[in-house]
C-alpha cells in the first residue's frame, strides 16, 4: 500500500508525527507493510517552491493508495497567494480530482472526557454517531459561481448547490450499508422544505431505502432540527447522511459534544475501483491552528484516531483499529489530557506526550 | 396599528391565544391601541377554503403594520396540496413580499432555566446573543432553481445562492445598529474560504464597517467555526449577522443552549419607509408541533416573547417590552414550567396556565 504523508502547515506538522508514531508502532509489531512518500502542502509549499503545488506532488497525490493529511493554512494566511495559486493546492482540489465523496467523521463520546464536554452527562452518554458527508457536490463544486458586477455597478456573489441522483445515491448507499454494520439507523438531513435539491435528496435517499435497504431504519431530518437535536439528544443519531455544507457545520456541532476538534479524525473514500480499493485521504477534522502552532502543545488525537480509520478502511486492518482506538480511550481513562480537553486544575500533557500516552496503552 | 393575526397551524393556535391575552393586558392596563384583525392560514385554509392563500388573507397580509404569526402545518401535512398552491400560503413568501429582511432571533438564558439546559451552567451563564439572520435572498430565494432531467433520464436538483452588494449592505447595517445598543459586538459568519458569494459577504461586511461602523467591534468566523463555538462559549457572542441558510441552522443550534425551541422568539423587519415606520412579523421560531397540538401542553412563552419584541419594534414600546420579558423572567424563576422545559421531577403547567403565570407576574 502506497500512502502519502502530507502534514501541512501549522499543528498539521506536529500532529501528523504522532500520527506516524502510531503507524511506525504496527509496522514493527503487527507486520504492517506500508511504502510511505512525505511531501511538503500548503503555504509551505508557497514558501519553498513559489506554487501550492509542485506537479511532482501532484502526481503522487494522484497514485497514491493513502494519504494521512495535517491541515492546511488559514485564510489569512492564504490570502498574498493568487486565487488561481490557492485553489491548485487546496483540499477541495485533492477531494474532487480524487472522487472521495464520502467524508466519514466518527463522534464518539470517550467516558473520561465527561468533565470537558460542554455538555451535561446525561446527553453526552454513549454519544456514538458518524456523518457521512458526501463531500465532491453540493455548493463546494457546482457551476455557475464568482462575483458579477451589476448594470449599476455593485456586485453580486453566486454559488450553486447541485446535486444529481447519482451523487446521492452513492452517498446515500455508502450510509445505509455503513449502518448495517453498526446500530442499523440513518438519519438522512436536507432543507426539503425549501430547496428543491433538498426535495430530490430526501425522495432519491427514500427510494434507494425502500429498493435496497428496508431492513435499515431511515428518518429523514430538516437541517435545523438536526443542529437543534445533537445539541438535545445526540445518542439517538446513529449514521448521519447529508451534503457537502450540511455535513461542514453539523458534524463540527456534534463534535462540540467531545469538547475539542482536537479528538476528531475523518476519513474521506473514493468508489471502489476493480480490484475493490478506494482510495481515500485521512485527516484530523480540525485545522493549522495558527495560535499554538509550533509550541507542540496541540492535540495528536484527531491524527492518531484518523490512523485508526486507515487501518480500518484502507490497509483491511478493523482488529488493529480497535486496538489503537482502545489504546486511545485508556490513555483518556489513565488521565492523559492535552490542554484542549482538560477541566481546570487538571494536569496538561504536550503534544508528543500524548503520543506517548498513547503507545505505552 | 393595524396587526394581522395568524395563528396557523398545529400548535400555533394554542401559543398565539396566549400572546393575544398578553396584548390585551397592554391594552387594557397601559394603554395599547391596535386595529386587530384575525385570519386563518396554512393547512387550516386549505382545508376551508381549498387554498392556501385567500385574495382577501393577502390583501390584509400586505395591508399590515405587524403580523403576529403562529406556525405553518409541516411538510409531511403539506404533502396532499399541489406545490404551486403550497407556495401561496408559504411563510417564505410573505417574507419576500413584505420584504422582511431582518431576522432578529435573540438567545438570552433564563437563570431559571440552567437545569433544563443540555449544557454544562458554566457554558450558559449569561449568555445573551441575538441573531441578526438575512432572510429575503441566498438559496431560499436565488434562480435558477428546480430539478431537471439530465440526457441520462436522471435527474440534477439545483439551487441558487446568490447575494448582492446591497442585500449584504442593509442586513450588516442592521447589525452594527443593534450592536451600539446591546455590547457593541458583532460577529459575521460565512463560508469565505469555500464560496465565493461568502468572500463577497466578508468584503463588503468589512468594508461598511471601517467607512461607518469603526466603533463597533468586528470579528468574522467561518460557519462551522460558529457552530462549534456556538456550543462551546456562546458568551463570547452578542450580535451574529449571517446568511438566510447559515442563520436558519445557526440560531436552533443556539437555542438548544435553552434548552427549548418552545423559548424562542423572533422579528422580521423590512427597511423603515419614508416615514420611519418598519413592516414587521412576530413569530415563535418553532414549528407547529403536530405530535403535541390540541393537547395544550404547548410551551407559549415563544409567542409571548415574540409580543415583546412587537412591544419594542412595531408598538415603539421599549418600557413595556422589559416588563413583559422581566415578567416571564419571574414566572421562571417562581417554577413555572411547561413539559419542554421542566427537569426530571418539575411539576409541569399547561399551555394557559403558563399564560396565567406570566399575566400573574
Ligand atoms: C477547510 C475547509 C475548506 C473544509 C470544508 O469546509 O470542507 C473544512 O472546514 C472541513 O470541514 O474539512
Ligand atoms: C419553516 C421554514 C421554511 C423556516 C426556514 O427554513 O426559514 C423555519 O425553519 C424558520 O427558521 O423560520
Amino acid at each position: 500500500m502506497k500512502l502519502l504523508v502530507l502534514p501541512g502547515d501549522g499543528v498539521g506538522t506536529e500532529v501528523t508525527e504522532q500520527g506516524l508514531r502510531v503507524l511506525d508502532w504496527f509496522a514493527r509489531h503487527r507486520g504492517l507493510a506500508l511504502d510511505i512518500t512525505h511531501r511538503t502542502f500548503g503555504m509551505e509549499n508557497w514558501r519553498r517552491h513559489g506554487t501550492m503545488m509542485p506537479d511532482e506532488t501532484w502526481a503522487q497525490i494522484l497514485g497514491a493508495d493513502a494519504i494521512l493529511f495535517g491541515a492546511t493554512g488559514s485564510l489569512d494566511q492564504a490570502a498574498a497567494v493568487p486565487p488561481e495559486e490557492r485553489r491548485k493546492g487546496s483540499l477541495l482540489r485533492m477531494r474532487g480530482a480524487l472522487d472521495l465523496f464520502a467524508n466519514l467523521r466518527p463522534v464518539k463520546m470517550p467516558a473520561a472526557l465527561t468533565e470537558a464536554s460542554p455538555y451535561k452527562p446525561r446527553i453526552t452518554e454513549h454519544v456514538d454517531l458518524i456523518f457521512v458527508r458526501e463531500l465532491t457536490a453540493g455548493i463546494y463544486f457546482g457551476e455557475p459561481r464568482g462575483v458579477e458586477t451589476l448594470p449599476d455597478g455593485t456586485r453580486r456573489g453566486i454559488n450553486t448547490h447541485s446535486y444529481t441522483e447519482a451523487q446521492i445515491t452513492r452517498a446515500a448507499r455508502f450510509a445505509f450499508e455503513l449502518a448495517r454494520t453498526r446500530r442499523n439507523h440513518v438519519t438522512s438531513v436536507d432543507k426539503a422544505n425549501v430547496m428543491e435539491a433538498g426535495a430530490l435528496w430526501r425522495q432519491v435517499v427514500g427510494a434507494l431505502h425502500a429498493r435496497e435497504f428496508p431492513d435499515v431504519t431511515l428518518e429523514h431530518m430538516l437541517a435545523d432540527n438536526c443542529a437543534m437535536q445533537l445539541a438535545r439528544s445526540p445518542r439517538r443519531f446513529d449514521v448521519i447522511v447529508t451534503d457537502n455544507l450540511f455535513g461542514d457545520l453539523l458534524s463540527d456541532a456534534a463534535g462540540a459534544i467531545i469538547g475539542s476538534l482536537g479528538m476528531l479524525p475523518s476519513a474521506s473514500l473514493s468508489a471502489p475501483d476493480a480490484s475493490g480499493r478506494r482510495r481515500a485521504l485521512y485527516e484530523p477534522v480540525h485545522g493549522s491552528a495558527p495560535d499554538i502552532a509550533g509550541q507542540g502543545v496541540a492535540n495528536p488525537l484527531g491524527s492518531i484516531l484518523s490512523v485508526a480509520l486507515l487501518l480500518r478502511w484502507s490497509a483491511g486492518r478493523p482488529e488493529d483499529a480497535a486496538h489503537l482506538e482502545a489504546a486511545v480511550e485508556r490513555a483518556l481513562a489513565q488521565g492523559a489530557r492535552t490542554a484542549d480537553i482538560a477541566a481546570p486544575g487538571e494536569a496538561v500533557l504536550g503534544t508528543a506526550a500524548m503520543g506517548d500516552a498513547v503507545l505505552g496503552c
